[in-house]
């Protein structure tokens, strides 16, 4: 039989997350504040429990997506003597700190524990380019693995229980910057009736797929430091180019707003002597304050 | 024989291409205000001009690689003369409107204009990865396409002179937001002493690459409308997940004014009623102001 779990919550994102337990076979035990949500979970043999305690006594493995860090709290506190011996894994997205101290409470009810960042949108769970990243007990990372592979592909990150939040932000923070990048984009050739569609399918995402490659370049430095001339392009010259990206937005009626962090830090990378770097003193930059 | 060319301004850029011209069999002639730069070109065969005007009569193809616009008024004005039925390709970054007026002092002089925008570092110059962008007369993009194929893949995005540079600040637009969004991920995981070279090996190019599949979706929805329910995370959910990344920056000793503009972007998207929509929400709202 294979492992039995236990799913706290049925958001969106709890509701797939028990659907694709129950696909891949696992006798799968739910619970949620507000009873009977996700009603065609029950045609997939779903059990439910009536309160958290007896939902967490019935699976070895508890799975928990709840809303925020304040409602596992209030969500697990009645409960907390039911989790002796359990796995709690934590799904809820939340910062490092938060995910230290949900892990030390844990501990203390002689349960083991995992954090997790959920890489993917509920209609993703279950299929194969959803991951999930998980930090803390490696020891349950280990016993469970195949368990949550039902899920998403697990990706073990480290055993500060931080880690995997760390990482989840690191990860969305690169894609908010990278939808920014975008909208400005899009914003500025929309200005002239240019096709979104054709620009962005043959121009936008082959160049950033290009400059992905510059990506590694800054982590290279970062870690090795910089090879001399690799640069090609240093921060002084890019920081004088960038006016026009300005200047040209507003001559075209678009909000530069996305593009002036990025500015202002090159300026002030050049001013405090780094005009010779590569973007990899931006990093540094970042880090400092 | 191949078409003579002639390549003005021999800065890092200018010099690679008058080295990919001279390396795919075209009678290059050369000018720079300083003279004797880049004396590697005169092994390679270069024809070294004493004025602009006699650079320009050399050729019936022109190119200019100059520093900004103001240094290619200066230097092609007192030999204005010269130019009548020659192309002129200017390849200074600039914006559009600079573009626009460069193209209507050209055809003023009865030459042919077009305006091109470099999507390459000197070192790709010639080689497969280096694209550049070209608008203006369609002619003249026709006549000399396979000429202009020696410097990088040609890619003609209209006639109107100034899309080739709207094209131009698009991607660098977007390439900034990425490498912003990268330099905060890095100054991130950095704080934890996660290696970023694994990080971003692993993890942020992969996690960047899925997600260029959600910037296509951002410009289906700009130029077809929303699919109902595609967007799978709106923008109110997106806003209020938001405080976690800067919140855990701070807590990481990380400036966060990297994602300052997108929340701020978010917030405003749902103050203004557009909570239930995606993130093409933001691009109408740049464009608008
Ligand atoms: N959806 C995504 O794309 C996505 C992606 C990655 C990560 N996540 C994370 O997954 C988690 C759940 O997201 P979701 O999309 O499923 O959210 P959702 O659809 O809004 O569901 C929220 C869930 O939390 C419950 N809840 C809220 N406050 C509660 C409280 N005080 N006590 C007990 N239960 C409470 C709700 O129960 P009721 O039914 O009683 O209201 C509901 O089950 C969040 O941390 C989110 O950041 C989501
Ligand atoms: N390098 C890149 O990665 C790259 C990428 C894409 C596009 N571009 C664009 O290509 C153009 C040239 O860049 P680059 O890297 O070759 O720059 P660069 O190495 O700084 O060279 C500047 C060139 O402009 C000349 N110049 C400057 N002011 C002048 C003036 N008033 N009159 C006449 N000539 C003048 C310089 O001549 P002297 O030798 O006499 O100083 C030199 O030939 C720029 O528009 C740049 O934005 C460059």
């Amino acid at each position: 039989m294979k492992t039995p779990a236990t799913v706290l919550g049925l958001g969106a994102m709890g509701t797939a997350l028990a659907r694709a337990f129950l696909a891949a076979g696992h006798p799968t035990t739910v619970w949620n504040r507000t009873p009977d949500r996700s009603p065609e979970l029950d045609d997939l043999g779903v059990t439910r429990a009536k309160t958290v305690a007896d939902a967490i006594a019935a699976s070895p493995l508890v799975v928990v997506c709840l809303l925020d860090d304040a409602s596992v709290r209030d969500t697990l506190a009645p409960a907390a003597s039911e989790l002796g011996s359990r796995t709690l894994v934590n799904l809820v997205n939340g910062t490092p700190e938060q995910a230290r101290r949900t892990a030390d409470w844990t501990t203390q009810q002689d349960a083991e524990y995992l954090d997790g960042g959920i890489m993917a949108v509920p209609v993703m769970i279950g299929g194969p380019a959803a991951f999930i990243l998980y930090s803390g007990s490696e020891t349950a990372f280990e016993r469970h693995q195949a368990d949550l592979a039902a899920l998403a592909r697990p990706t073990f990150v480290g055993s500060d229980p931080g880690l995997a939040a760390l990482h989840d932000l690191a990860l969305l923070s690169g894609m908010y910057g990278m939808f920014g990048g975008a909208a400005h984009a899009l914003a500025l050739i929309s200005s002239e009736k240019v096709s979104p569609t054709a620009f962005t399918a043959e121009l936008l995402v082959p160049w950033l797929t290009a400059m992905l490659g510059a990506v590694s370049g800054i982590a290279n430095d970062l870690e090795y430091g910089a090879e001399p001339g690799a640069a090609g392009s240093n921060l002084a010259m890019q920081a004088a180019a960038f006016g026009n990206l300005t200047e040209a937005s507003h001559a075209q009626g678009v909000d530069p707003r996305m593009l002036i962090p990025m500015r202002d830090l090159l300026d002030r990378a050049v001013a405090e002597g780094h005009g010779d770097e590569d973007l990899a003193a931006t990093v540094r930059l970042l880090a400092k304050d």
